[in-house]
């Protein structure tokens, strides 16, 4: 009665793709658009007709395998591109077990009402063309097709003219089929699941991200003739904004983080007091007017360093997006079928930005989650055990039955 | 009655000396016992000869030009020797200035009891060659000549090679004649008199100095993903550093300062919580017991973000100097001389080091300052008003009067 999935065709098929560019410490290295992402592309897609999925590509680059069914279908899938020294399992799960789901089905002749679709998007990882989650983004709307073919690579080349090179630019509009409800099988990147030891986390939610880079100037001096009082420090006011963003978070609580991860100093001497502090803050919650508040408290601490250490801040905003609530039927249906299995599932916020947050724009979304040994990710110790890949699968197959009936 | 010094002459051989090897943007490279330090020094030697000094080379390379008189002789001096983008007065003033005194006396007549003399002292920069104010720690019996002679440049050469390639390796013991008092005069090198609007300043001791090096080893872990009760932040332990640091200096007063002039953090990224920070510390005080003090408060802050943020930091000693405190009566003949003069004197500590500190060991020894303009120094932008280092050489030609008789 219920179908079974080939477990180990599916982890020959992520090892198939991680052995594409593979580097000598073991990183995959796909990065969009390169030769690497293409083989990949052409694997994935050969996969796909073994499923018995109708592939189309659209203007984007993105490819759809759509199976048979009446109405909208319900979609899964993620990306198979990397960052430049990645792990086997971001994004290649997602695809992989979505291919696998409609090939089960197919194998053991499993109909169901609405379509399967699987989904593998254009530049997650947004290294090489920015922004990232380029191909949901313009499949869901919230980008132009124009302005994602005219984002350039460091070495000038364009999405677009890379597309045409590597023979994926689509013939398809981005946005159709317009799926019923999405679904992204995915590992956590981050420790929650592993330190918890569970196999498995409903995504309830995104958070909201604001990045901001800092540039402070004071006065650099010598650090044995300034006495304290005559100090315009940029490399204190940087300490004070560090500490200070961390004890506001530990204040606020619940899913408020801040993080300043690059700090440089110039001349960065060790009896020089420093004239010049670069520093990024990356502020993040799932509420976006507890975001705001980080924020402001960022904003206030800014004005009083300015005030009282006499220097001079100026901040660039390199990145906002608001948080992301995904839809309670389809965490259901996610939770209903672990359940169903005997799987105690987490509900859980997602760190990270994935494709699923610009689906859920358009239709009803959630994310399934297996753990991240470590929570290491971009990384090529990345590590999932396969158990655990078979379990997200698994559901992700009992999810997919109930949402398309 | 009174002798007058030959300004223009003063400021002529001060720009002499600045125009050997002066690049582009205007900095001063003679870097210790280099061709140009060499030019430098042969035109000092002429300048001695003028003033009729007996000009004598020691074993360290340290020329002294000693005038006619009886008993110990009461000496000045500093170095001609620069950083590598240098300005025209560190060092060379002292030299120029005690030429010029020696100069004036003779050409006006003035015969005092006792010898003057000036030196000039070997590699006090300690850039190419370490450590620092070698010359004047090798007279003061504070290291070996082998020891000062062996020490190598980062291409390879020894200090003894350079001397002897250069024609500098004298044949006078380290050490004689033995002053009977030592008097530097200097640029202050940080702001204090510049601030102030003041013209003088007598030396009445010098900061010991204790430098560290801390490496801190965190975990590296996803900035969104990470809850901050789980992190290991070496980045957050390193603004910790900072912040207390400054807190203790500020709380313990007085002559006690604390930087923080050099963070690096791995892999400094923006969403990355930092593994790895390795951060300088400087501090500097009078006072041997509160400088100890200091350095008490940095180890406790150690063993607690051990303790507490679960890192591990390493802490290795760069350098570490006690505090020297100046001879009351060379002080009290330079301020008479001062106040003799109708000029005021500010009593003041040096946050840097010099020849005189060196010279203290064996001889009642004091320095006298003019200020810098915005406390600038190794640095082409280094300047001091003509006046200024006028008054700082009457000054010194009035102490040494009183001192030699």
């Amino acid at each position: 009665m219920s179908p079974t999935l080939n477990f180990e065709r599916m982890h020959t098929r992520i090892g198939a793709l991680a052995a594409i560019n593979r580097l000598e410490d073991g990183a995959c290295c796909r990065l969009a658009l390169t030769d690497a992402d293409a083989h990949g592309r052409t694997l994935a897609i050969g996969w796909m007709r073994d499923a018995g999925l109708n592939v189309i590509i659209d203007a984007v680059g993105n490819i759809l395998g759509i199976g048979a069914g009446e109405g909208a279908p319900v979609m899964t899938g993620s990306h198979i591109d990397t960052v430049a020294s990645g792990g086997e399992l971001d994004g290649a799960l997602g695809v992989v077990a979505g291919i696998e789901v409609a090939q089960t089905l197919r194998e053991q002749g499993i109909r169901t009402k609405r379509p399967i679709a699987v989904a593998i998007f254009t530049n997650e990882e947004g290294v090489r063309f920015q922004p990232d989650m380029m191909g949901s983004l313009v499949f869901a709307g919230g980008l132009s097709l124009h302005e994602a073919l005219s984002s350039r690579a460091h070495d000038g080349v364009s999405l677009g003219e890379e597309l045409q090179r590597l023979g994926f630019a689509g013939d398809r509009p981005c946005g159709t089929p317009r799926p019923c409800a999405f679904l992204e099988l995915h590992i956590e990147q981050g420790p929650i699941l592993d330190r918890h030891a569970e196999s498995l986390g409903v995504v309830t939610d995104l958070q909201g991200i604001s990045w901001r880079e800092l540039v402070i100037d004071g006065v650099s001096n010598h650090a044995g003739t300034t006495p304290m009082s005559m100090r315009h420090d940029a490399g204190y006011c940087a300490a004070r904004i560090v500490t200070h963003m961390r004890n506001v978070a530990r204040h606020m609580g619940g899913a408020q983080v801040a993080t300043v991860g690059s700090i440089r100093l110039l001349p960065n001497l060790i009896n020089v007091i420093a004239r010049r502090a670069i520093v990024s803050v990356d502020l993040r919650n799932t509420s976006e007017s507890r975001l705001r508040e980080a924020e402001q408290a960022l904003e206030a601490l800014i004005a009083e360093l300015q005030r009282t250490e006499g220097v001079r801040i100026s901040s660039r905003q390199l990145a906002r997006t608001e948080p992301v609530v995904f839809d309670e039927g389809v965490i259901e249906a996610i939770s209903a079928a672990a359940v169903n299995l005997g799987l105690p599932v987490r509900r859980m916020t997602s760190g990270a930005g994935h494709d699923a947050q610009m689906m859920a724009r358009i239709c009803p979304t959630a994310m399934i989650f297996v753990p991240s040994r470590g929570g290491i990710s971009h990384n090529p110790q990345e590590y999932t055990e396969p158990r655990h890949l078979e379990i997200g699968a698994t559901v992700l197959l009992q999810t997919m039955l109930r949402l398309a009936g």
